[in-house]
C-alpha cells in the first residue's frame, strides 16, 4: 500500500477507507463467516440453515444530525432506525442491540431519557431488546453508536450481490422524501416560519420508518435476487449493489416513485433529492422476471429500471435519452 | 421519576444513569434473554445449552486516550481489549466483532491504517473476526466504538452475582500498574524525559493484555462463583459485584498484588492506585472454599480478601483494623 501514502481521508473518500480497512483485517481465522464488511451487514452461520446478522452505526452530533432542529427523541429514534434498516435490507429480523453514547456532561438527565426513549419505542415496535451498552462523557458532542444483531434462516438471506442481467430494480416507496423533509428543518431553522403541508416531509426525516414489514414480504414471497438499502442515496446504492453483483443498470428517471408536492413544484429538484438526497430508509432490490408480476402487485409504484450486463449505471428521460447526472450520495471525507 | 427531574449528570453519576436507561428499555419481549444491562456483557441463550454473550465500548479522545502521548496503534488495541476483558469476564470466548470509527477529517489515512492494524493484531491473538463496522467524520476527536460478541455453554458463564458468604475474593495479577503507567505517560510529556525502567507499566497501560487464558482457566477448573473485570477500578468492581450478589466483602490491604518497584517506592501511593487507578483489566472472582487451594495453585498471588454477609466492603490493614478510604474509582460524569 506504499502508492497511497500520504493520500488524504478527503482523497480516499468513505468507500475507499472502508476497502483499506477490511484489507488490514483481512479474512478472519474463525470458522463461519458467510459475509464480512461490504455489505449492509455481516452474516455468520450458527446453527443449521440459521444465520446471525450483525451491524452497526455511530451517529456524531453536527455530521449526522443537529440539535438545532432533531430532538434528543428524534437522535434516539434515528440511531435505532438505520441499523434496523441494515438488517431488513438483509431479509432478516432484527432481535438484540447494545448502545454506546457519549454524553457532553453539561446535558440535562431529561434529555439523556429522551434520547433512551427515541430509542425504547422503536425498539418495542420490532420487539428488538436493548441489553446492555456503555455511558461515557463526551467533551462536547453527543454521539450514539448502535451494534444490532438480526436473525434469518440461511436461506432467506439477500446480499448487495445476486442480481442478474433482465432482472427489474425495485424500491420500495417514494424517495427524496427525507431529504425535502431536511431542507424543510434548515430554512425553518433559519427564517423561524413553519408551513403545516410540510409535516409529513420533516416527519420523514426525523422518524424514518424502518423497512422491516416490507423485506418480510420481499422473502416471504422469495421476491429478490439482492437487496441493499438506499440510506447514502438512491444513486449511489443502485451502483453499490451492480458493483457487488457485478452488473450495470438502467434507472429510468420517470418510473422513480417521487411525493406528488415535490414534483408539481420543482420536479428537476424533487428528481435530484431522490437520486442523492440520501436518508431515505426505503429498500432496493432486484426481482427476477418471473416474479415482477407479483413484485407489482405488492409494490405497484416500484419498478424503477433494469439490471444490464453492461456494468455501468445509465439514467434514462422518458425520450430514452441518457441523462448525465454526476453520481451524488453522502459519502464521508467526500 | 418526577422526582429526579432537573437532575445533573454529574449528580446522578454513570452508575445512576445506566439504572435510569435500563428502566427506560424494560425487559425485553423477545425470549432467550439470560442478563441484560447490569453486567460486563449481556447474553442470550442461542441454542441447547448455547449462549452469546454481547458487549460494547466506546473510547473518546481526551475522555478515555489522549493522542499526545498514545498511538493510533495503541488506541485500536485498546478499543478492542476493553470489550475482550468484558466477554472473559463472563467466562466466554470473544468471537466476532464490529468496529465505528469517527474520523477527524485532517488526520491522514496512514493513522487510520495504524489504528486498524491496532484493533486487527489482538484480533488475530484471539481469533476475532472484524467483520463489519462504520467510518463516519468527526467534527475534531477521535470516535471509536466496538461492539463484541462471545460464546460459551449457557453452564460455564459467570456473573456478577452468584458470590456467597465465605468465598475466598482473587484477583489474576498485580494491580495498578496501568494508572502507574498513565501517571508516568503524563509526567513525560509535561517535562519530555523518558526512564528505561517504566517500560512495563507504560506497556502495562498502552496495551492492555485481556485475560483470557486466565478466565479459560477459571471456567475449565470451575474455579468461581462470581466474576468482574476491574477495568473501573479494584475497589469499585468489588462493589459492584458485591451488590449484584447482595454480599459485602473484606480487603486485606496487605495481601492486594502490588509491583514491587511501585510498593517499595511510595505504599501508600502504589496502594492508592491499586485501589481506585482502573484500567487493569485484571478479573475479579469468587472462589467456594472447596476450591481455594486449586486456585491458589493457579492464582498465588490472588487472593485478596473474603465475601461477608455484611453488605458493606470492608478494607482491613495488617493490624486488622479498618481503613476507610473514600471508594473512588472511574465513574463518567462524577
Amino acid at each position: 500500500m506504499a502508492q497511497v501514502k500520504g493520500l488524504t481521508l478527503g482523497q480516499l473518500g468513505e468507500f475507499g477507507l472502508i476497502q483499506r480497512v477490511a484489507r488490514i483485517f483481512g479474512r478472519p481465522s474463525r470458522p463461519g463467516l458467510v459475509q464480512g464488511i461490504g455489505d449492509d451487514a455481516a452474516v455468520v452461520k450458527i446453527g443449521h440453515n440459521k444465520a446471525l446478522v450483525y451491524t452497526t452505526d455511530m451517529l456524531i452530533e453536527d455530521v449526522h444530525f443537529s440539535l438545532k432542529y432533531e430532538g434528543f427523541l428524534d437522535v434516539g429514534w434515528k440511531a435505532l432506525a438505520v441499523n434496523i434498516s441494515d438488517i431488513a435490507s438483509m431479509g432478516a429480523t432484527p432481535t438484540w442491540g447494545v448502545i454506546s453514547v457519549g454524553v457532553p456532561v453539561g446535558i440535562p438527565v431529561d434529555n439523556v431519557d429522551n434520547l433512551a426513549q427515541g430509542v425504547a419505542s422503536l425498539a418495542r415496535k420490532y420487539q428488538i431488546g436493548i441489553i446492555g451498552g456503555d455511558t461515557v462523557k463526551s467533551p462536547d458532542r453527543l454521539v450514539v453508536n448502535i451494534a444490532l444483531l438480526g436473525e434469518a434462516p440461511a436461506n432467506d438471506l439477500l446480499f448487495r450481490h445476486g442480481a442478474s442481467p433482465g432482472d427489474a430494480l425495485f424500491v420500495t416507496n417514494c424517495v427524496g422524501e427525507a431529504a425535502a423533509g431536511l431542507e424543510i428543518l434548515r430554512r425553518q431553522t433559519a427564517d423561524g416560519r413553519r408551513q403545516n403541508n410540510d409535516k409529513h416531509l420533516i416527519h420523514r426525516y426525523l422518524r424514518p420508518e424502518p423497512r422491516v414489514k416490507e423485506s418480510v414480504l420481499i422473502v416471504k414471497y422469495k421476491l429478490a435476487s439482492s437487496m441493499i438499502d438506499i440510506s447514502d442515496g438512491l444513486h449511489i446504492s443502485v451502483s453499490l449493489l451492480c458493483q457487488q453483483s457485478k452488473v450495470g443498470a438502467i434507472i429510468y428517471l420517470d418510473k422513480i416513485p417521487l411525493n406528488n408536492q415535490l414534483s408539481t413544484i420543482n420536479y428537476q429538484h424533487a428528481l435530484q433529492l431522490a437520486l442523492s438526497g440520501g436518508e431515505d430508509y426505503e429498500l432496493l432490490f432486484t426481482v427476477p422476471q418471473r416474479k415482477i408480476k407479483k413484485a407489482l402487485a405488492l409494490f405497484p409504484h416500484g419498478w424503477i429500471g433494469v439490471i444490464t450486463k453492461d456494468k455501468a449505471v445509465k439514467l434514462l428521460n422518458p425520450a430514452g435519452r441518457e441523462v448525465i447526472i454526476k453520481k451524488t450520495g453522502y459519502e464521508h471525507f467526500k
